[in-house]
């Protein structure tokens, strides 16, 4: 037995918490082992009750499954990222859909009128993007709850790959994501986290 | 048995899926019973390992624990989450630290440069609002996997709170939180969800 640590006061049990958290990794390398669509709609069936302001749940996700997809995606993926974007089974887009307010009479419909209160872009754009962000923090957990290994990748251009997937401006590119099972060497050391006394203030 | 669905597809159990998912709810109402410190950080000691960009954790968590405090944030909170606000057992602001890359030589140490990209602050601080909202993803994540509800609140005045608590312009308010266990009639029925085939998009 070990000694008991904050992982015991927890109602979740240590093989969850290690699968989601504190085992889990990004994956830098992947095996050749393909991520099925049906795993996919598992791990959005599971995240998509994760919370979002109105209900707007404005996260879409664009699978790159043909050769020529991904072929468009690599100019915009900075040079320490492309190997693996090259390579991983799954590369996704994760976008805001800015215009997720025409949908809140049917998901928030205790107030129809939020459609209305969200009629600037700008100020929707924010919460589309706000919302989205949250439930990529939903989707990195999903992807870990499904036993693969999620590769999020923040350095790339976005601007350029909303231009290039969603040439129409309803969606905006927020992170790529490379999902599969590690792959030979697929991460260095654990980099440090900060304690709970450096991020939890009290007043 | 019941038949086979997605939640099969997953390798985290049926019951940590349930915890921290399916069966989780954003509570509106809460019983008296408090939330302790060390709650909060087995809360955080489980849900730091969650990826950012540049591993650079700029989520910062500011628990109001005195009425003096409360008192402070309650003009600030939309009229319809004022009262769960003043009663909830603990009530946090989330916020993100928008020189988190004073910190990036230690948490990313194999690109010490890192920090001077991120000189300037308009860009540093969309970088410290994106990875400070992946972590409120996990952090909610991680109040569900202590068996508590969390009660995420959008409907603030960000710009106020900010001014508010944090003056000196390091930290950016982004969400407030209560947290604790559900009350009489924490909920309404849930509300509807897309499904996959709604969000998930492919080429």
């Amino acid at each position: 037995m070990s000694a008991p640590t904050t992982a015991d006061l927890l109602a979740l049990d240590r093989a969850a918490q290690d699968l989601l958290f504190r085992a889990a990794r990004t994956a830098n390398t992947f095996t050749d082992e393909p991520v099925t669509d049906a795993q996919v709609a598992a791990i959005h069936d599971l995240i998509r009750y994760g919370p979002t302001a109105y209900n707007g749940q404005p996260l879409r996700v664009l699978l790159l499954r043909t050769a020529a997809a991904r072929e468009r995606l690599l100019p915009y993926v900075s040079s320490s990222n492309r190997a693996k974007t090259a390579s991983a089974p799954l590369v996704a887009v994760l976008a805001a859909d800015v215009d997720f307010h025409e949908r809140l009479p049917e998901l928030y419909p205790h107030r129809p009128q939020a459609r209305d209160w969200l009629g600037d872009r700008p100020a929707r754009a924010e919460q589309a993007r706000f919302s989205a962000t949250l439930q990529i923090g939903y989707l990195l957990v999903g992807v870990r709850a499904a036993g693969l290994a999620a590769g999020p990748m923040a350095g790339f251009d976005a601007a350029g790959v909303t231009r290039e997937f969603f040439p129409d401006g309803r969606y905006e590119a927020l992170l790529l994501l490379n999902v599969g099972h590690p792959g030979r060497d697929a991460w260095e050391q654990r980099l440090p986290r900060l304690s709970s006394e450096e991020v939890v203030l009290t007043l």
